[in-house]
């Protein structure tokens, strides 16, 4: 009789397990569901032509978190609601200029644009003499006596031969992030900075720079030059090293203003109390509307939701949208939900971003131990037919980071990153620079990661 | 003192081994060669806007033929030629328009072109009632009475679903190849083709059609439509469906013309007579200027020999650089290659087609026994910090299909196909859509796989 019903259960057990879609099935669907009945490229639409760049402080940034607000409450959510937080307002103001001056009656305009956090030239503009430097030591070498009173050019350019062109940027950012804060230091009246871009055009790319510990009346104008203006430049250096440069900024600092994050949940059926994020940023820099960075994250963390609506999936775990505000300069949103997160003693298990472009996914980058990251690998087979299945250890998400601890496992997606530097923080980031299905496919490699992080957790002992 | 020699064999040959670079070092110098000194992208420049569309049998396409000859000859080829080859012409003519008349004087346009090899329609024009239908078995089933004297709409869309789009392709071209053969035996006046492209926008896109046995007075005109247009006009006719439709193309065939292959070769040092050939098509359609649809896998060929000759790498077996003429609208120049080399008693090994645009490279397809497969599989590693070992069997490119037989291995580039139907054969395939480094990760990808067969050849027993 007990050997009968435990093959009744047995039974009864693989039946009902024959009647749940296999995970092979969940994913295809939500494949088809993206590709055939998304929201994301119109959403993105919306963000990136109805309201356009979001620079954090700014008017477009708060009619970006009510738009959001308003989006994800229109998703079958249990909850949705905004984060306070503080966030810098620097304003890139009406007027921005330089040329070359080569001589008397000689000069040529250049493209340039104020990195973020930049002060302002006098109202007057900056003259003054330029000196070339590819690295920091080059420029330390130079000393205070041939750097005094110039404006040093930091034209380093983007190595081309980094496959991952994220690699590449890390090589060259500094010039940008630091250049300034070091050129003052030797008496540089302000500096130039060689856009990071790979790709040689006329766009200059804004981007955040800092002064750290440099006292207000030390600090030096920033101001980033196109990749042709920089080759243009040093070429004219090279048969004038006594040329002028002319720098008009007409940009501010102002007082930090209140902004939020915006956050949606589904409350967990099974496990309420394991959180899974997953989101973007919602502030953009100014130039631009944004659209790579990070709208397409912005539509694809909101579409993930909208998929499992769908498929009519109810999550076991608790499963959150962040919409975070002020990554470009500040991560005062990444950092504002990680305190929350911990003062509410929320478990988070996993967090994932999508900041690195609309364009093919290829796989996701991972924080995880090596336990958590094999589990992780056992996934892959289910990305191979969909052609995003690299999985690798290291780097997720800006915005994430702050939740950073033994236990949680952060991922972020990796697509395609060959175009993405051509965007970066400048004007062409918009939203014809888009691929409808290339976004649509980042979505549903997000949503079919989290629906398998939802089916299983995380084990400690994954073998 | 046998064992004392076979020792100093076995240091020497050892020490040989150590001098000599690694596939792994070759393939980086081969990537980092193509990314920072690269002629493909420069190359391309020149094809695309100084030459420009390129349809068989036209000005433009003997252009194409002595620059390449040119180009290859700047080369370190050892033998540079062309080949005969007789191929069709077809001329869009000087004016194609089509509009929607839903009543009288309510006309509106609509993006029209015509399809590669159809007929003209009277000089005054054809204006006719409109069936829509999505395939031909649905058109069989109306009959000639429902079809006959009217144009048929064929509408049925690229189904967004799959992730190859090439796949999508497969599933709706049959439209546009045979569309106007079986119509015309129904009747009908003249056939409206949905474009093959998976977004909606204003662009038509030719390509090739067949009337197959159709004799001459049967024949009808084909266009193709945008797929806004093709919207529009289904909608046009869900409210209304006694609108007429008017078409008015002026193209016009023309009998055979003289016109090239362009080849290039460098003999193999040690296997002269194992042939390994890559190529690309240099025809393109006269809508675009023809930068993916094949610049690109022209430019890429020819980069593998830039590469090797940057490196100084001297093959083995004899390689072979082929552009293809007439790819589009015969394989005239497919065919005529395969029976040169027949005539000449040439033994092929390998021949690799890049004929999929010039995006970013996720690895190659082969036609190949298992046995060989098994050996290509065994050099996915040193494709894979590339992002470009995605190997799979099945399908290769066009024109070197007619090499096929028991012995030859067959290979086509796969790059990312998300964008390529934006791009096919219509006026927005031109220079501006290219990427540079996704352009020369195709050429450097290429030369890898070369360089690999070019070393171990194909063993006919590989375990």
């Amino acid at each position: 009789m007990k050997k009968f019903i435990a093959l009744l259960i047995l039974c009864l057990t693989s039946n009902l397990r024959a009647q749940l879609p296999s995970h092979e099935q969940q994913i295809e669907k939500i494949y088809k569901n993206a590709l055939t009945a998304g929201k994301a490229y119109d959403w993105l639409d919306h963000l990136s032509n109805k309201i356009g760049g979001r620079l954090s402080g700014s008017l477009n940034a708060e009619r970006a978190v009510s738009w959001g607000k308003t989006e994800l409450e229109s998703l079958d959510l249990d909850r949705v609601y905004l984060q306070n937080v503080m966030v810098p307002k620097w304003v890139r103001g009406t007027f921005e200029y330089a040329s070359i001056i080569s001589g008397p009656g000689m000069s040529m305009n250049v493209p340039i644009c104020a990195l973020g956090g930049s002060i302002s030239t006098p109202s007057s503009g900056l003259r003054a003499g330029v000196i070339e430097v590819k690295t920091f030591e080059e420029l330390e070498a130079l000393g205070e006596e041939k750097v005094s009173g110039k404006f040093v050019f930091f034209n380093r350019p983007m190595p081309a031969e980094y496959i991952n062109t994220f690699e590449a940027y890390s090589k060259t950012s500094n010039q940008r992030t630091q250049g300034a804060a070091i050129a003052a230091k030797l008496g540089a009246v302000g500096v130039i900075v060689r856009s990071l871009n790979l790709r040689l055009d006329d766009f200059p790319h804004t981007g955040s720079m800092r002064y750290g510990d440099l006292p207000n009346n030390k600090r030096i104008p920033a101001a980033a030059i196109s990749t042709n203006g920089a080759q243009l430049l040093s070429s004219m250096l090279s048969l004038n090293k006594d040329l002028k440069f002319y720098l008009k900024l007409d940009c501010k600092n102002f007082p930090d203003v209140p902004s939020h994050n915006v956050v949606g949940e589904i409350k967990g059926s099974e496990y309420p109390d394991e959180i899974i994020v997953v989101g973007g940023h919602l502030d953009s820099w100014d130039l631009g509307d944004g659209s790579h960075d990070d709208g397409a994250g912005i539509v694809q963390a909101m579409e993930v939701f909208h998929l499992f609506e769908k498929m009519d999936y109810k999550p076991k775990r608790t499963i959150r949208v962040v919409m975070y505000m002020n990554e470009e300069n500040g991560l005062r949103g990444g950092k504002a939900y990680a305190k929350y997160a911990e003062q509410n003693n929320e478990n988070h298990i996993f967090a994932l971003e999508s900041d690195a472009g609309g364009f093919s996914p290829r796989g996701f980058s991972f924080e995880a131990t090596n336990s958590q990251f094999k589990q992780i690998e056992s996934w892959k087979k289910y990305f191979t037919p969909y052609m995003a299945d690299r999985f690798e250890l290291g780097g997720s998400g800006a915005d994430i980071g702050p939740l950073r601890n033994d236990q949680i496992v952060l991922s972020g997606l990796r697509p395609d990153s060959q175009r993405y530097f051509e965007y970066h923080h400048t004007a062409n980031d918009t939203f014809d620079a888009i691929n409808k299905r290339e976004l649509e496919l980042g979505a549903a490699a997000m949503a079919s990661l989290i629906y398998l992080v939802d089916q299983y957790g995380f084990n400690l002992e994954f073998k």
